[in-house]
């Protein structure tokens, strides 16, 4: 049986310096992602993609609170949403090109998916992830009272509105997800995935919050039973002392060691942690299987066994 | 074998005028429609639902390019693609819930989906569909230079860029489609599809177009072997001489009876003819199947043959 992998695509995959915001540039940039991509396919591995949305969204939500006064604003979950059509459109239609020029005639769909959080998940206390535009301090305060919305001073470069990022649950699509999974690349969970809570009723509702695509990636891994995650980043190997002179790149991180390195406070907030912790989620629940975490360029060689940082469990 | 139905959904089954051009307005209006698709589904029909995305993608283009100064505009392609995240979400949690509630525990999924248009349609030479916000005059010819766009004076309100509306020619993701449609209800081809062009190399390419929602859900329902077509809109039954004293409303339509309505001009362009013209066209290709066009309220009636306008061959 050829082996499932579950990739998930950094911000760098999707965007570059020289893109800019542009869609047109972006584009190019899937491009080049996507033969990658392909050239993983055509090893024979079976795989989902899981991709961020972060600068996306962000420009989603930014165009949108720009023209208020013309358009009535999106909801968050809605712009989120909206992401995922966007990005899935562009993965799937590079995909598929550089899959023929492999001649691999397979399919290439993107789902719009519901990611499930729980209403007393932690995160919604304490809201962290800064989203859209700046304000004035004043109003910032006036969409407080008026929208409800928890907002922040951002580094002293004016005010943002922040939002929970909570635990992913449940994935409300997994079973289509599942049914594809044999006969198709599946582009799922885009941007952490649209986040929206159970109510008593049975209802789903979506909510203003990010649920982080590493952890997504990790959930939608365990549900279709992937062989391996791999999350796929601007580094070759995560480090620890990163930027320092005697950092440490790691080829092989245990669990245990993984643990040790987290609570010492080696790894990013918000940028190479949540990858690691992704990936200790993943051999800790899955502790024959193995989670990779290195670069798109290296990302063929690190299934090798080659290069990248392969997570297990001892 | 369970009766197979493509249900083509209008703009009034997305947002009314009391819903306003809000998203959470727009859900309240899909939480309705659902109710209707759910009960379809109840009784047994399988079914795929396209649903249309003008005021939609409208609303988007428009937030767009009224913050073109702060995010770069979205290209027209991408607009669509945006649309079918945002509504497709919506009715798939819509859907879910109204079929849970009927005991049919029934995965509902959105597949984003490009159609293929043919680069020598005539409709590129003679582009009609508006999109947008409204420009002057001067503002119109500068970006008839700057972008290449086509703008036209809209009735005196105003220059607005108009679109072609090509035929589509192929569903990009049809496998995909296939494969989830005993399993699932799908959400496909929104909006009619965002439209791309093949180039000569297999690439495909975004074109800024729009693509009908209903020949998107007619070429959709002959390629999964539809039994039926069913396109909702406002009214119950088709009309000849409508809105005139003399009104008639018809019950069946031959394509021969058909055909000669269309060529008296009964059905306004851009809103029935295209409609009337789909159902032909399905009865057309697939002699012994129909097309039915009716309300949302009367949709479960028609399917009984009790009410709406059913299209036939002969």
């Amino acid at each position: 049986m050829p082996e499932r992998i579950v990739i998930a695509l950094g911000g760098n995959a999707l965007q570059s310096k020289e893109s800019g915001a542009t869609a047109e540039g972006q584009l190019e940039v899937v491009k080049r992602t996507c033969e990658h991509i392909a050239e993983i396919s055509r090893r024979g591995y079976e795989m989902a993609v899981v991709h961020g949305n972060g600068p996306q969204v962000g420009r989603i939500v930014l165009a949108s609170e720009t023209a208020k006064d013309v358009v009535p604003p999106m909801p968050f979950d809605v712009c989120g949403a909206m992401s995922q059509g966007y990005i899935g459109y562009h993965i799937q239609q590079a995909l598929k090109y550089a899959l023929s020029r492999r001649n691999r005639n397979y399919p290439v769909v993107t789902l719009a998916t519901q990611v499930i959080v729980d209403k007393n998940d932690p995160a919604f206390r304490n809201p962290t992830k800064p989203i859209g535009a700046f304000y004035s301090e004043a109003e910032a305060k006036a969409l407080e009272q008026e929208k409800g919305y928890t907002m922040r001073d951002d580094a002293g470069r004016g005010w943002r509105r922040v939002v929970p990022s909570p635990l992913p649950k449940k994935i409300v699509e997994i079973g289509a997800i599942r049914l594809l999974w044999d006969h198709a690349i599946v582009v799922a969970c885009g941007g952490g995935g649209i986040p929206v809570v159970e109510n008593m009723d049975g209802t789903l509702e979506g909510v203003a919050a990010v649920i982080d695509k590493d952890f997504a990636a990790e959930l939608l891994a365990e549900e279709v039973d992937a062989d391996a995650l791999m999350i796929l980043t601007e580094v070759e190997k995560v480090a620890i002392r990163f930027g320092q002179p005697d950092q440490r790149d790691l080829s092989r991180l245990s669990l245990a060691e993984a643990a040790r390195f987290v609570r010492e406070g080696h790894f990013g907030v918000g940028s190479m942690l949540p990858k690691v912790e992704a990936a200790m989620r993943f051999v800790r629940h899955n502790p024959s299987k193995k989670a990779i975490i290195t670069s798109l360029d290296h990302a063929l060689d690190a299934l090798d066994g080659k290069t990248g940082t392969i997570v297990t469990f001892s």
